[in-house]
């Protein structure tokens, strides 16, 4: 029968089978399971089906049935719905929450996105340090079905000031010595997060450790909740998100592409394909500046795409490096010198290589001029790869330095600085091109 | 004393504060620690410098020292490590290794870079079913410090055939039912993976079901090893930064910006770089092409950078969107319908909003002209506006279909489709620009 199936299989992979109906026919199933497995069912639902059922749910009246599987909820992922729902929903549901649940979720909506606080949750095991290992399992097989993880024990004192860490595999080796008091077993130096920290350095953090989850504590060290290990890889899947569509000059989006409303989409990506509209009509007066010499060097035309893309490639790949280098942690601020070194070097050899294929290249295509007579000299056509060498230089220079520069400042040093590079070789390429023409080229 | 100081830290934080030792002074400190210790310290140090370490030692003679450690690390790392040390160093460890780790090692090496093979662990408590809650309790807590993680028992039958999987959750649940039988509490709906399965696969796995541990098993459901959370995530910063070179036109690298040698990095880039410059020297082949036209109206030279850049950055917007939403397997390659149809109404909305930002400026731009008499006449103008709406419909929609055809022939849509976009807008740019221009300008 239906219960037999929702009670067989794990509750994700029941979540997966009921992807296909909708909100109502998912409440119909839903109530067939025991209320803790149908919070775990509903807890693996995506995001736009749990909004919907609640919507449906309240919309019909129901509220008091979905008010209880909220309040069963984890305290994060609680959070995370209602933020979700519609206003009016949210102050129809809060009051029905029981009043520890409702406290606890309208303090930690207090957090802002973003922070430790935002993706922490509160249901962890918090002991007194005077336990033995026997009345510690004792007391956790009791909580274990009320909290987000067993595998972390947090020692506590009267006032839940965070003493110790036990671990379930401390609890497990000394199984065989049940009198043991777990003062003795915990771990006292133990990594704690403030609450307003970015969830970004929180995930680093774990993932420096190691660990299955991290204890956000306040000021006065006191424990506040812990944020999981399954958060912390939502963190790193969000940011890396995030920092793709910030070196496309994209505004971060809430959701997915396809779910994001077309019209957000559309505000996302023309705030900053605006500006960097305007950055590019500084070209066309860069060249309007320079319009009498095209006009006596016909063929410098030519190669006004070719080295402005060869610098703006470049200088995204530096700054995309560079990059991914702050992030990972593997480059600091302190490392500027060593940066610019490489960069400087880099674009001399990559611009270098370029120049010379330019050259040759640009050889043989001006010797197809329309009018022979009009064909530049060879010596003429230095000017293309002269201008290659220093527009690569220019853009790995920018490209190594841009990043640098936001995170000194104190901004995300993936905000933009693709576009920015690019925006800014765009001109330069334009400058350098016509300044070592003038320069070479006797006439101009 | 130092000893006190090992023994009282975490090890991650023993490891932070060796940062700044040397392989030999390192080495003294690991001494001082007992061995379980020690290996859980080195286990913390960098990748570069846990091989400076064993290549010291090896070289100073001290190949047996070492090998114990080696020996005690966990499988996945001791093969992360061989990897990356020098082959005659392996060869002189490998048969200093006790017989079964030297056969576990050998076997892992031959997994691929990339699989679920060359990540899992071979450490995990594998118990037969008939056990009860306590035998399978004092199994663990014996079996607690050689393996990676007690937080999921593998229940296997003779042939190490996986029956289920039993959580350390639902065995501290039932730490006061001791004779249950774990048979009767294991969950037997178990999610695993093969071997020879993409990480980034295994890696969307574990995040969707929250796991700890994923088993790896072969084809007859035998069990090899396990993926842990904290490999886990390290797939995930690996797969990002990889993506995010990638769209630039880098070369995956194995290690960071800094760390990698200079000549590698200038390969990495070179080869990309260069590919894309002979796309940027069709642009060349173009403009040559419509050399005539540019003679006849001197004022198209000026727009050309503009186009192409307006059209090459809401390709990338487009790419990157979609590329992170298949990533994130929101985008399935079945709603390229759907993904082509929003790309061309964002383009026709985008690209009408920079055509006409794009006509006011272009129309103050050539009011500036050297030349007043050879103005442009505000209908000639309109060349401009109609491009732009033209090659930014086309930058989205190749930046939409793109990575829907990479992903389609079996490629990673990651793969250069950024670099890609922009080459063919380049291209199209001109082309674009040229036939609008000759199609609205009397006498060209
Ligand atoms: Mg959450
Ligand atoms: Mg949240
Ligand atoms: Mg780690
Ligand atoms: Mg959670
Ligand atoms: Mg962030
Ligand atoms: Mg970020
Ligand atoms: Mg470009
Ligand atoms: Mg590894
Ligand atoms: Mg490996
Ligand atoms: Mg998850
Ligand atoms: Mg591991
Ligand atoms: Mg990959
Ligand atoms: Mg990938």
């Amino acid at each position: 029968s239906l219960r037999e199936f929702v009670d067989a299989l794990m509750p994700a992979r029941v979540a997966e089978f009921m992807e296909g109906l909708d909100a109502v026919e998912s409440w119909r199933v839903l109530q067939v399971a025991d209320p803790e497995r149908r919070v775990e069912v509903f807890g693996y639902f995506e995001p736009e089906k749990q909004t919907a059922l609640v919507h449906a749910l309240v919309g019909a009246g129901d509220a008091d049935a979905i008010s209880g599987l909220v309040a069963d909820l984890p305290a994060d992922d609680r959070v995370d719905l209602l933020r979700d729902v519609d206003d009016h929903v949210v102050e129809e549901l809060i009051p029905l929450l029981p009043p520890d649940d409702r406290r606890e979720t309208l303090r930690l909506r207090g957090f802002p996105e973003g922070t430790a606080g935002s993706v922490m949750t509160t249901e962890m095991v918090c002991l007194p340090e005077h336990l033995s290992v026997a009345e510690a399992l004792t007391e956790i097989s009791k909580q274990a079905q009320e909290v987000e993880t067993v595998y972390y024990t947090y020692v506590v004192d009267d006032d839940r000031r965070l003493l110790g860490l036990l671990s379930a595999r401390q609890l497990v080796t000394h199984y065989l010595n049940p009198n043991q008091l777990i003062s003795e077993l915990m771990q006292r130096d133990v990594v704690t997060v403030l609450a307003m920290d970015d969830q970004e350095a929180v995930a680093e953090k774990v993932a420096d450790y190691d660990f299955l989850a991290i204890p956000v504590v306040d000021e006065n060290r006191r424990l506040l909740g812990i944020v999981t290990h399954d958060d912390i890889i939502d963190v790193f899947r969000e940011e890396a998100t995030e920092d793709a569509l910030l070196a496309a000059g994209v505004a971060p989006l809430e959701n997915g592409y396809l779910k994001t409303h077309w019209f957000t989409l559309a505000y996302s990506r023309g705030i900053w394909l605006g500006v960097m509209f305007f950055a590019a009509l500084l070209t066309a007066y860069a060249l309007l500046r320079y319009e009498e010499g095209f006009d006596k060097v016909w063929w410098l035309v030519l190669f006004i795409p070719l080295v402005i893309s060869s610098g703006g490639n470049s200088g995204s790949q530096s700054a995309t490096l560079v990059i991914r280098g702050l992030n990972d942690g593997e480059v600091r601020l302190e490392d500027w010198r060593r940066v610019l070194w490489r960069e400087l070097a880099m674009g001399l050899f990559l611009g270098a290589g370029l120049a010379i294929v330019g050259y040759g290249s640009a050889l043989l295509l001006t010797r197809q001029a329309p009018e022979p007579h009009l064909s530049p000299t060879s010596y003429e056509m230095v000017v293309v790869p002269v201008t290659i060498l220093l527009v690569v230089v220019c853009g790995t220079l920018c490209g190594g330095a841009l990043p640098l520069l936001f995170q000194k400042l104190g901004l995300d040093p993936a905000l933009m600085s693709n576009p920015f590079v690019a925006g800014i070789i765009d001109i330069a390429g334009i400058v350098i091109y016509m300044t070592v023409a003038t320069a070479m080229i006797a006439g101009m």
